[in-house]
């Protein structure tokens, strides 16, 4: 007997490869295929043509559902869809609900309404309802006819919910037990079973009502003497959650209480469903991708989609970045006085700007993970001001002057030092202010902070840091 | 029988808020017996400043250490050391362990070295090895004489990988059987265990030298019958890692494969270990954090660190950030006849180096965290290079016309529209190369490809954007 160990990386970028080239080698027996005419070629080359796809069909063949979606989401669409034809259709639903949206979308836009009716086919309640939602209507009451009536309630009980919340996440595969009965009992009972649901690391206890008694693990289940009693051994300080609980932080519970598998319960303590690790980490996943997407003012995009796509993803930001640097345009124009008679402030001026830009972004960046992480609330927000003022005076102060004495250098005017300085210090200030109270005021007003503050902030920066230096300069040198 | 039904998240939210309003209250009252100086009074404030205290430790008692450790970094520094100090000591290593690095660093100052060996001695080896390299020297050394020659070699084992290696993240504690024996002889040995490891969902089936043979998951063993054997229900097929293969791509794995622990084996197949997902949680929390940070050039830094280490922290990439800017006001300053002549050009050419730095940052983070779900390889670089480029060329004709239009009527030189049209388009075009191979060589040459990409990413589209404007200005206004 021979044991199959994988390293799984390894060899998934080796899987990825071994496609990519299998396809490299199709295209090019295709563009001989088109390029020749002559009736003998033509049937060499098919001939090959067909092999190269069987090959490509049978390594995909080998691939788990998960590491197929990995490789459709690194490959260009024309290939991603050529692979998506040879997918074995078994795998079509798994496949669909591994990839991101964005992908998702291109692979669903490929297939035929049936093909799509049999995908759902494979899947469970909770997955469905992750699935359904991106059904063109018609494929989504088909697929909700084909399903009896306890199924279709589940999914669409699952599917009242939003993407946020844990209802939406939850499955209803659970294994509940009695309290008053044998541990030799259960042992028995759960022989019965064909197999567990995946991360099955605990039994729920409920009464005849399936209201929540306590969790059973299975780690003590399987150290005690089967002739103990459910309630000797179970535990009764369980972590749970209500449908309407926000997923990211059910996901941060999970991470505190180094959880696999939790109950979801009703308001009056029915058990309604379980959450699993494996969703929470997908939860946590995703959440930090939107915010390094959204720090940068992008929704999730296919890396390969198209430029008509891509370019409608990055417009809003970049419109909005657009009127805000034609505002700091128009605060520079109306100092061009000013600028006329010195020029040297022109060169000078990005630099107070954009360093104000940079430090109130850092400041943001700290501010956004502390209110991500709960731990900024009122009563710590004056340390937090302090602290920042404090840093923003002493890198004011110091880098200030660094770059007053070399302003002063390069043009041999000591005002113009000077106020290169004042600009500094003051600029750094209002980045330290701006960068804490924007992401606190998006939150107030219940927007995500991430989203766009980084855009907010270095409008600020740059409009005022032109503002202050050039009026300083307008003050103390004309 | 009463079910404890929590909801983590408030409840511990309420709990910060607890521990907050008992710590205002004590300093209230210490505040007073500081001001008062009669003796009647000073025994009333000292006796209610003691009731307060005990309060609070009397709610610490009750927490999970993870809860306590949440706490910890949501508090500024005096009132954490203060709570430290009234933690009960047991749960000292636990909470040692939760907190981030910079929170852990801020809690071994306030300790004395018996309390951070008594911490220490609460610990497993793997849970040593991550807090033990943290200790002053001395310290270190008296630890690892308390351990038997076992444990020590453990640690000693696990603190020689680097941070991202599986080796560092590993635990010993597992459960190992032989093939040849019957499932009923396996409960009969899991009976004897007082507890088993925590994340146990699947027992490592070896041969007498400790090779690994498969896996039987609890969940087959629950459901099949006592009599069948070992070898006939185990799994074969195995996810398995080396102790040097790298954290975030073994976290990755357990997403794909919805894992919930895997063996760790050495080059001959010797189970050594074990990983479990509570472990790949916090990695996959860890390096996204890190993510965010970096991108804004910061490392690690606890919210309400000191002044004097925040600006320590975030020094680098200030300096580099002056470094870019300086330069590109260089880049100004040799144009400066230019915008004496034309002084508008200051107020436009701002408008260019934003838009581009913005457009440059938003293609990065795209590639950045391709990268990192390595998603990009060199067979598809070409594709992602003429979408990006086509993104440029429609965002630069289409903003760059409007930019040209709105230049043309503010400053009514149809040429003055046309540099700018020109030299937006020109920009478009850099940022995106920029965006798109600055990542790229960072992760060619071995280095995290977040880390200050996006300072040099704004500093080449500045001084590039300036020069592109500027120049088109010089040749075309001139």
């Amino acid at each position: 007997m021979t044991v199959l160990t994988r390293k799984p990386q390894e060899s998934l970028q080796e899987s990825l490869q071994q496609v990519t080239r299998l396809l490299e080698r199709h295209k090019l027996v295709e563009g001989m295929v088109h390029k020749q005419e002559g009736p003998k070629h033509d049937l060499v080359e098919k001939l090959v043509h067909r092999q190269n796809l069987t090959e490509l069909q049978m390594k995909l063949a080998t691939l788990h559902p998960a590491d197929i979606a990995h490789i459709l989401e690194a490959l260009p669409h024309a290939d991603r869809l050529m692979v998506w034809g040879l997918v074995d259709a078994e795998d079509d639903g798994e496949i669909l609900l591994e990839v991101s949206d964005a992908v998702r979308e291109s692979l669903l836009a490929d297939m035929a309404p049936h093909e799509m009716v049999a995908a759902a086919g494979q899947l469970d309640t909770d997955e469905l309802a992750d699935l359904v939602p991106d059904l063109p209507s018609a494929v989504q009451s088909e697929v909700l006819d084909t399903l009896d009536a306890e199924d279709r309630a589940e999914v669409q009980s699952a599917m009242s919910y939003t993407e946020d919340q844990i209802g939406s996440l939850m499955d209803f595969e659970m294994v509940t037990i009695r309290a008053d009965i044998k541990l030799e009992v259960v042992l028995r009972y759960l022989r019965r079973f064909d197999e567990l649901p995946t991360h099955t690391d605990k039994l729920f206890v409920v009464d005849d009502n399936d209201i929540l008694k306590g969790v059973l693990p299975l780690n003590r289940l399987l150290v005690s003497d089967p002739d103990k009693y459910v309630q000797e051994i179970m535990a009764d300080d369980v972590v749970v959650f209500q449908p309407f609980d926000d997923a990211g932080e059910a996901a941060q519970a999970f991470e505190r209480y180094d959880l696999v598998s939790a109950p979801v319960v009703d308001s009056n303590h029915k058990v309604i469903g379980r959450i699993t690790v494996d969703q929470m980490v997908d939860v946590i996943r995703e959440e930090s991708d939107a915010e390094v997407l959204s720090l940068a003012g992008l929704k999730d995009e296919d890396l390969f989609s198209s430029v008509g796509k891509a370019v409608k993803n990055r417009w809003p930001w970049l419109a909005l970045n657009i009127c805000t640097a034609f505002i700091a345009s128009r605060v520079i124009g109306s100092f061009e006085d000013t600028i006329s008679h010195l020029v040297a402030l022109a060169a000078l001026m990005p630099i107070v700007s954009g360093i104000g830009g940079n430090t109130g972004t850092q400041t943001t960046t700290l501010i956004i993970r502390g209110l991500a992480l709960g731990q900024i609330q009122p009563s710590n927000t004056r340390m937090l001001l302090l602290k920042e003022l404090g840093i923003a005076l002493i890198n004011g102060l110091m880098w200030g002057s660094v770059l007053g004495v070399m302003a002063w250098a390069l043009y041999g005017q000591i005002g113009l030092g000077l106020v290169m300085m004042g600009a500094m210090m003051l600029n750094m200030i209002v980045a330290a202010l701006v960068g804490l109270f924007v992401p606190l005021i998006m939150q107030k007003f219940g927007r995500d902070p991430a989203y766009g503050s980084s855009v907010l902030i270095t409008a600020l920066t740059d409009s005022l840091g032109f503002f202050i230096f050039l009026g300083l300069a307008t003050i103390f040198l004309m």
